[in-house]
């Protein structure tokens, strides 16, 4: 695409770096973004450069948050001794959208992979196990991928729990193997973390395949 | 969509205001920006701030501009004689990147339209004749939509340059390169077929390319 202006030109270069984003995608967004007032497009670039410049993660569950922790683990009415293991913040995003849980979360930062070089030590496991060590946590529910690395992933991190007094479920298996949790429909989703199932019988259902 | 953190709300919710993006997209899009370098995500907020508030418009041809006069204008090395008629600055990046058309353009600003109250005096129209009266131009080429608004305004803007010495043509019309003879509408290949070409001229433009 040759543009007649440099301006135009640096914009949709800019927009083009982000996902699924082509040129003509590009272009489109750049000139709705020049026919909005001057205001309007003040407040798009300032979201997004507060959001990058002000975001952290909680230092407990390692979700996004405002402040030092997030709202959901500064939230005295929720139930504290659940802790719902998801692997990014888009899970919490997708479960708290449900509305039907009120435990607490831990964001696990991605799944082992050692393919990909992701091992234990890539994710936050030390914290989870020092949490449910220390939080009066009675409930580890885990929601990850319904995946081949997801269930190894399972059963590493429900055996580094093993010394603790905690329960470990999964949420149930609702959603088709080899499907995104972010995908899944609210309903779907609700349903599974409302029928979690004990490790054991995860393990027994999982023998019988 | 639930999130547990109004940084990351603010810039979804600003991101799905443009055109095709929905809540999911958006929210895919901050999340890549949140893992992108602060630098990198200032280059991206810069560039679109920069493009709204410095960006204006060619007082010749209403064309984009990064100064008072457009790139393509101020260029000496064009053929100042021709004029191609757009609607918007994206016909004019679309005929620009097929690096072909050597002349000016003028940027109409839309297409006459009296169901949705756009009337002549809404449209680039008195600088197109006052161009066309000054600037030595010879030829007007009519590149606008081929739909029924699309033709009453070249008829239209036709009568307007009649007192003038200026040749009117428009962009051919036709089956597309590459497209499927079956598929063409009816109105276009009866056209297609009633302004035939002789078959030098076509072999002339094949040979150009």
């Amino acid at each position: 695409m040759i543009f007649s202006s440099k301006l135009i030109e640096d914009a949709v270069q800019e927009f083009s770096r982000l996902p699924g984003i082509g040129k003509k995608t590009a272009l489109r967004m750049v000139l709705q973004l020049m026919r909005m007032e001057k205001e309007q497009v003040d407040g798009f670039t300032e979201a997004i450069s507060r959001m990058r410049h002000e975001l952290k993660f909680c230092k407990e569950c390692h979700n996004v948050a405002d402040t030092e922790v997030c709202i959901i683990c500064a939230n005295r009415s929720r139930n504290r001794t659940q802790v719902c293991l998801v692997e990014t913040i888009r899970d919490v995003i997708a479960i708290e959208s449900t509305q039907q849980y009120n435990g607490l979360y831990h964001v696990l930062g991605g799944i082992l992979s050692p393919l990909d070089g992701i091992g234990p030590e890539h994710l936050n496991i030390a914290t989870l196990h020092k949490r449910a060590a220390e939080k009066g946590i009675e409930e580890v529910i885990m929601a990850l991928s319904p995946t081949i690395e997801g269930d190894t992933t399972v059963y590493y991190i429900a055996r580094q729990l093993q010394d603790l007094p905690v329960t470990i479920t999964t949420i149930a298996r609702g959603i088709a193997f080899g499907g995104e949790l972010e995908y899944a429909d609210e309903m779907t989703l609700a349903r599974s973390i409302a029928k979690r199932l004990p490790i054991e019988s995860y393990v027994n259902v999982q023998g019988k395949n």
